[in-house]
């Protein structure tokens, strides 16, 4: 894509300026629009060291209001190495009815990581392959994606570098790092050049020559004037379910569930005290060796989801992990993809994280009471099972607990919380709701066992009729897990 | 308060332990009423190296529901050292009827600072005053804050530092700053010693005995449940208004400012222009020299507030400034103290930010709509002129502009939108509704001009019956004051 750049015909300079003026005032018609019709919008900018992708960004808004788009640098934020590689630019996609500028993108990050050495090859495919995931993702969550490339040639880089560090006050903006890539000019350009090849099929990219800065300006101009156009027109994008293919393991339904199993008293809390205590040693160890661990818990009100998690949590270091409640979306939340707020909430390298419901609310509760569409939901179990695989690829051990009980229990527990003062706080009139809904969500959730339990991330049925057996069982699962992963990282 | 620890007489280890269980239970029914009666509470645990917070804050929580508490490290944050020193503590605060603990709290990281040399004698003071600060504004806030030191002797700490270093699996808890800390023992503690005296008065602090653990985790249980339960008895506080002396500037009524100021188009372009530039240069250095800068914006409805934002915005380096538009708060905003979202939301230093609205809305909407007690604005002034001195004290330039037009003026305005489709948007019934509450809303903006135009944060009244008048205006009066900031800063 990145061709050599040849001499461009100098174009009448009034004539590109009235252009300029005359696209910058439909960017700014536009942008009414989007808001009205929420539609979030993402531009990328990427492209060489002093091509000019700040002033260039400068340009593109200089006339939207500023309350409708922001600008992020997400390499910036170091601090966020110890995140999946797509946690800063998952972070920071646009509400509804908003422009976001990305300085730079995933394509920045991923090639400077690549060619830093700080990944191998493998986990760069597989980056390549999450981009395009998260770029689909976007794309049939409504989100309008626009890929722009600054291009310069190595000489006109090279002049560039040079004017800025011969500037007191503009010197400090020249990186080692864009030193580095100066020289290495043509190991980056191939570079660029095979991951824009790579991610150019579902949504293109554009290349534009920044060593004609007007021109670069007005072609960019174009590009978001069409594309928004175009998005707006046809109104805000539903993906369709789509296929694909990952390893499932086969999950029995929960009607053959046998919920018979017991644990004797004295047995449960020697095994508890044991398991705990073995626990409390591998976090120590998964502390220092920065694995991350996601643990998802789900199941029937009133199965016994917290107290199974108290357990869990108890011989933790209470530094290193977090129970992530979960419960109905803000406006913030809903105003952005489904899986934002799951992402912000992910835990650092080294941490532990207990979803206290998770994602899957969007295969169960948002699926029966109509919170998203069919094409929503259905696409989710693939969407989920990418979004997990990349987190087992950055390293994570991702276990998910289905808590299982059936309906006669349910209702011995949701008599006793009614009946006893200090439990009644857990018993809401949507718990009763959900009840009258059993073989609808048994369904969902049969689905869903069916279609998201992988090698990577499995599901675990956990018979909960006898609330200690399922602790016992679960810390099990946890445990053994922990171990394998403690053992075959360094 | 640090004395020397004597050897503490042996206790009946069966009777602890009755103890502790009890004190437990009773910290489980509270839990309930915490959440039911929406009370905050934050624990600080400070102590030692090697004291033991962690497994105390384990031992403590060991009973409470995940759900209703978490644990805060703020001090592995690095990351934050680009903000306010209470920043990383502020952002953690917990949501009304939640309890987070802090391991450890802003004692430790002050002390740390102080004694690593990263900030002056001076700085070290004005820390010690932010902090007697944010306590007061917390508990004025409603938030019940218990503050715990666990305290080891020197001999105590070398044992148990040595220990650990014994130990592959543990060794790597003991830092150099730990190491650092017990080698200068005598200095922390005299510093330890002196911090908690001047934060005594407000909060007091409870010095644990960590060389018996399970007498300190007794300790640490009794003065929890107590505090808990007169918090609970005595309801959710609502601090009262309080004098204190900031050297104000002496403003003018809204009503004597003059809005017939006008300037002419040709010479508007061309200072714009050279304003612009002269901005954009500055931004470079204020980058380099990591100034921080938070404009206010405030103003009628149709003031030109938008119109003038963009013009600063436009100069500006887009990788270096963010516009923040505060709306009406969300759930999770509403359930912390009031200047939450805006703590949340400063920028890194080097950084601008522009407020488009700010945590003046308590003053005005607030206080008009009836959105808080009486008590919580009146206390806001002081509130918010000792918040806006924590920026000031970061090295921050804090400018506050009030957009001032008059009420022939805004109907024009608004008429012209409401006959304007691409406008439109912009006028809702409540501006309409605003605009009846004029003479209100000018005595509560007189109010809050006379009462927190500080030195260090000054209110400008921006007349803007003609919009480019003022935003000249208000471009000259930035450009003024960050020359002044860069020329005095290293």
């Amino acid at each position: 894509m990145l061709k050599e750049l040849k001499d461009t015909k100098r174009e009448d300079k009034k004539e590109l300026k009235t252009e300029i003026r005359e696209l910058r005032e439909k960017l700014l018609a536009q942008q009414q629009l989007i808001r009205s019709s929420a539609l979030p919008v993402i531009v990328l900018v990427e492209g060489w060291a002093a091509a000019g992708k700040g002033s260039m960004i400068n340009e593109l808004i200089s006339e939207i209001d500023p309350r409708f788009y922001n600008v992020t640098s997400p390499a910036a934020a170091q601090a966020e190495d110890r995140y999946p590689f797509l946690y800063p630019y998952a972070k920071a996609i646009p509400e509804n009815g908003k422009i976001m500028f990305y300085d730079s993108g995933w394509m920045e990050g991923a090639v400077r990581k690549y060619l830093r050495r700080e990944i191998t090859k493998k986990e760069y495919k597989e980056i390549l392959r999450s981009v395009n995931e998260f770029e689909r993702q976007l794309r049939d969550g409504g989100y309008l994606l626009i890929k722009l490339f600054l291009h310069i040639g190595q000489e006109e880089q090279r002049q560039r570098l040079a004017t800025l560090r011969e500037n007191y006050e503009t010197q400090w903006r020249v990186t080692t790092e864009d030193i580095w890539q100066h020289n290495e000019y043509k190991l980056f350009c191939e570079t660029y050049d095979s991951f824009m090849e790579e991610t150019n099929e579902l949504i293109a990219w554009h290349v534009l020559n920044g060593e004609d800065k007007r021109g670069a300006v007005r072609d960019a101009l174009k590009i978001l004037v069409k594309t928004i156009d175009k998005g707006l027109e046809e109104g805000k994008y539903i993906g369709k379910p789509f296929k694909e293919e990952f390893p499932l393991l086969k999950m029995p339904k929960l009607a053959e569930i046998d919920l018979s199993p017991v644990i004797e008293e004295e047995e449960y809390k020697t095994e508890l005290k044991k398991l705990q205590t073995r626990l409390g040693q591998l976090h120590n160890t998964i502390y220092r060796k920065k694995i991350p661990v996601v643990l998802c818990y789900e199941g029937w009100d009133a199965a016994g989801k917290g107290g199974n998690i108290r357990r869990v949590a108890r011989p933790l270091d209470p530094r290193g992990f977090d129970v992530v409640p979960i419960s109905s979306p803000e406006p913030h939340e809903l105003n952005r993809q489904y899986l934002w707020r799951f992402w912000t909430r992910l835990p650092r390298s080294g941490h532990v994280c207990i979803f206290d419901r998770t994602w899957y609310g969007r295969v169960m509760v948002e699926r029966l009471e109509g919170f998203c569409k069919e094409d929503d939901w259905k696409r989710a179990y693939n969407e989920i099972n990418e979004f997990e695989r990349q987190l087992t690829d950055w390293g994570a051990v991702v276990l998910k607990f289905w808590i299982q009980i059936d309906q006669d229990t349910q209702l011995a527990r949701f008599t006793d919380r009614q009946n006893t003062p200090e439990k009644q706080w857990k018993l809401t009139e949507e718990d009763w709701r959900n009840r009258e809904k059993w073989p609808q969500y048994e369904e969902a959730v049969d689905e869903m066992l069916q279609k998201t339990s992988t090698e990577n991330a499995p599901w675990f049925i956990i018979e909960s009729n006898d609330k200690k057996y399922a602790r016992i069982k679960t810390l099990k699962i946890i445990i053994k897990a922990l171990e394998e992963a403690c053992e075959s990282r360094l």
